[in-house]
């Protein structure tokens, strides 16, 4: 093995990897990292309107898909024949349309059979952004304040109408989109940013406003988001809280329930929850708003959120590594926290296979010429250039010098920094490019992380599933994820959606994960894909204890229908 | 005003403060900072015996009090006759204590009448640290297991027998005391340490454990436990967990609703909750485990806790200014934010009678010999120590060259970070040293922050309760705190407790704080001193909906009754 003394030979090895990129130089990063935008043709093309996202900055975005297959969504009631539509619910009348019409007026109300081009429209609020789920409501609404969402919710509740409350519909577990005509409560349209104080670092916004725009925002007084995710230019910050989602700067800046101050929600009955405390520290009764963050909608809806955003960082440094092991990829994020300790922003993890189907479905150039089992995305954010330049310097050389990164590139401007975070960023909608996607978003302890992704491959190898024509439903299995927080994203890519496919993925994922103590969702949430698997991640107790939540603050349905199809 | 250039020369300032500490040198930590221990005589002396705490280590440290007036504590129950004991509770039977007796083996089970010496032991049960709250049990139960506290709560709620929970007994909130006859369930026998994980950072351990044993035992493994306060030394991180403690690391490592990863505990009715989940990410459901955090113990019993525990800083760096004025300390914090980034591990806030009193308390010799109307403490925790320094120096250079602080030290070994420490973590029980002390932990917007404590003590000027001699029940008023927190400890320092002292504060100081949309109670709880007050802070739809989760968890008492006295 080679002594650290050959470290800086070896460092010179990153020079090789690729002419786009060159011997490691240290950029400061003042503006957002632009992101790969996640576009749903329909429902979120109104959202990007508003969203002012610089997405032409990325060269490598596979955003418009071009050649992307249009299959029809199946209806979800014909997918999954087994679920019913609960008969307690009442069909929407005359008198509702009515009320909403003048509640909401016409153009924040999309009614079938009222609205001008209503079934096309509604289309868009009705299937999900995979492709995957799609609902029948007949009534999207789109509520401009608060009040409105209280008065549509108690109308709902006194009326038995079901509900489905609404944020970016980028959500990849199905909770973001009706089954049957459960009525849309779209929060598009609640988007306004009321206060940023640059001292305490608090912001204070409306649920429906975009998590790029609220990110733009706060960076301009050089604070960031503590959330950063690949669906940035259409998601909502209200979605983001309402699911509790992880993202790329949970290793750094820890999660919503440690940055989110407070809430304002509208509970089923109508009654407005106002728990927008802007403060760090109040110890005065339960934290109910807890309960919100990753309830997925299924007890109120978040109308507003108020949450800590950090200083941004002067300083931030990208990666890029190549990998012969799993193993070596361990040693490689043991060093990194040991040697980058408090500048160490982000760990993420790739396999070959996910870098091979992102070339191929976004026509980039991959940072590295050779193919390496792995890689692994590596982020710093400092506050002193300098010093995180020597941090990074002295980790590459430890890493390289020891065997442990077999080749990799740092990024030397704004544009190799945006590139780099593509191939990550990138894979998600590379996984569905070529047809549908079964994606698994998974906590596994760290040494047996990987393990499933084989396993999962060996699966389809022998099943007679997995190939390389038409004729087989799935192209690959590709693994990838947050390293940082044993957050495995296990993703099988097909051609098209197959019960085969599923049959073969379900329970047997969930059960693998239960052996090993780990989570079914980790960051991803529930939804409808995963409502009936909770007892792979919890114990009855637990389960039974959630139903008595739920139906403290939803009586009216003992079954989690009338606030979300979620659960 | 001095230049930039004049930085240099301002700095050496530094140097005149006090001949124990020179100019700024920077040393490497690697061991826990010996605290201020809270040595409650009683109860808290069998902790410690457990706690291998190097208090010896600490030259400040008021430890034994030998001149502290150890008046008689009034039963609580005659302090605040409007207090009354619910009748629907039953007063304890031969046969009930037959069953504890049977349960646990007489020496968990500390009974008057029974045990030998039970009355002597029994004080330390019911009489809180601040000497202020005194119950009237003559039952304190010392579980071993968490069966046993099932079992426990099991009998109590079929029999209807109420219960206290118990930690440390360092709470400063008259909630971990019983008020009438509630059983006590103290959690000291439960202090196991089950697993720790050095890569991922994960900590399961007993709820009983001392802090300061769970901070040396990730220690070991240069790992550091998110929380630390000055009761380190006897309180327990179970009751840390349920009184969701902030303490002085918050403003780097984030609250407990960010850093506990699960909890087990015992529901009213016996029900054991195993939400003990080691996993970073696991979005499958409602966080119930976050409504025990900051619950103060009143629907569950906290029994194990999982926690994240971040690697330790390699460098430790403190400082102690002198500032002229409040509007001073606003921009030494303003700044330490923008240069220290990253490395900022604490803000801390004491005002000159704050020191006074700590000086006069325990004897140490304060770090500046002059006297300044301000002082802070900053530390720095990075991974480099070079790196670090050069920070610090940057930003010394800068406040005292704009002559934001007007004179400062840096400790330059161990002993001097212990003493500098010292100056801060002591005052809490330098304010009830010399008698009583009303206490109040206030969150409240920055800029309006020590304005409280102006008023305040003008208050005490006017009404003559506050003076030099015995003839006043006021000995001074003093503020300080966590400042990076907008978290003000507002202490009025008495040589006894006095009704009218009392009365000149609440509701006025609670008034003065909502207000200004502040917290009645930042970290320190509601417990009994403040659930009567809660409504400064929380709306009535919240605390209606909080007295449904209480009554969800606890359906025999809708009056809060059943577990802790606290709500």
């Amino acid at each position: 093995m080679p002594s650290l003394h050959r470290a800086v030979p070896a460092l010179r090895r990153l020079r090789l990897a690729n002419t786009a990129f060159q011997q490691p130089t240290f950029v400061v990063k003042a503006a957002a990292r632009p992101t790969c935008q996640l576009r749903y043709q329909h429902a979120e093309a109104k959202y990007e309107a508003d969203a002012s996202t610089a997405a032409s900055g990325v060269d490598h975005s596979p955003q418009e898909q071009p050649d992307r297959p249009q299959f029809k969504i199946k209806p979800t009631s014909e997918s999954y024949p087994n679920l019913k539509r609960d008969s307690r619910f009442k069909e929407v009348t005359a008198d509702d349309v009515k009320f909403f019409k003048d509640l909401l007026g016409s153009d924040s109300a999309v009614i079938d059979g009222v609205t001008q081009d209503a079934s096309e429209d509604l289309e868009a609020f009705n299937a999900d952004w995979m492709r995957k789920y799609r609902g029948q409501t007949k009534i999207a609404l789109k509520p401009e304040s608060t009040e409105q969402v209280s008065k549509i919710m108690k109308y709902c509740n006194d009326n038995l109408l079901a509900v489905n409350p609404q944020g970016g519909n980028t959500g990849l577990v199905g909770g973001s989109v009706p089954v049957f005509d459960e009525i849309v409560i779209n929060l598009s349209r609640m988007n306004k940013i009321h206060t940023f104080d640059d001292v305490s670092g608090v912001l204070v916004a409306d649920a429906g406003v975009i998590l790029q725009q609220a990110d733009d925002h706060v960076g301009a007084k050089s604070h960031i988001f503590p959330l950063d995710l690949g669906a940035k230019g259409s998601c909502q910050i209200g979605g983001n809280v309402a699911t509790n989602a992880g993202g790329l700067r949970l290793l750094r800046y820890g999660s919503m329930h440690g940055n989110v101050l407070g809430i304002e929600a509208v509970l089923p009955d109508g009654t407005i929850l106002d728990d927008l405390s802007m403060l760090r520290k109040n110890n005065t009764g339960y934290d109910l708003k807890q309960l919100f963050i990753g309830g997925e909608g299924t007890i109120g809806i978040i109308t507003k959120i108020s949450i800590l955003c950090p200083q941004r960082s002067q300083a931030v440094n990208v990666a890029y590594f190549g990998l012969e092991s799993y193993e070596k990829v361990q040693q490689a994020f043991r060093e990194a926290k040991k040697q980058l300790g408090e500048i160490l922003s982000a760990f993420e993890l790739m396999d070959r296979q996910s870098q091979a189907l992102y070339k191929r479905a976004s026509g980039a150039k991959l940072p590295l010429e050779a193919e390496h089992p792995f890689y692994c995305l590596i982020e710093t954010s400092g506050s002193n250039t300098d010093h995180d330049s020597e941090k990074l310097n002295n980790f590459l050389e430890h890493v390289m010098g020891e065997e442990i990164v077999t080749d990799g590139v740092v990024a030397q401007d704004e544009t190799q920094i945006h590139s780099l975070w593509a191939c990550r960023e990138g894979i998600s909608e590379a996984g569905q490019h070529f047809g549908g996607v079964y994606k698994y978003d998974l906590s596994i302890p760290l040494p047996q992380l990987y393990d499933l992704v084989n396993e999962t491959r060996e699966r389809f190898q022998n099943n007679g599933l997995m190939g390389d024509t038409d004729d087989f439903p799935v192209l690959d299995v590709i693994g990838y994820g947050h390293m940082g927080d044993s957050n495995l994203h296990l993703n099988v890519a097909t051609r098209r959606y197959d019960k085969q496919v599923e049959k073969a993925l379900e329970p047997w994922v969930y059960e693998w994960v239960s052996k090993r103590n780990g989570s079914i969702s980790a960051e991803h949430g529930l939804g409808l894909a995963k409502k009936e698997y909770i007892g792979y991640s919890r114990s009855e107790t637990m389960i039974k204890v959630m139903k008595q939540v739920k139906g403290l603050f939803d009586p009216v349905s003992e079954r989690c229908l009338i606030v979300a199809e979620n659960w």
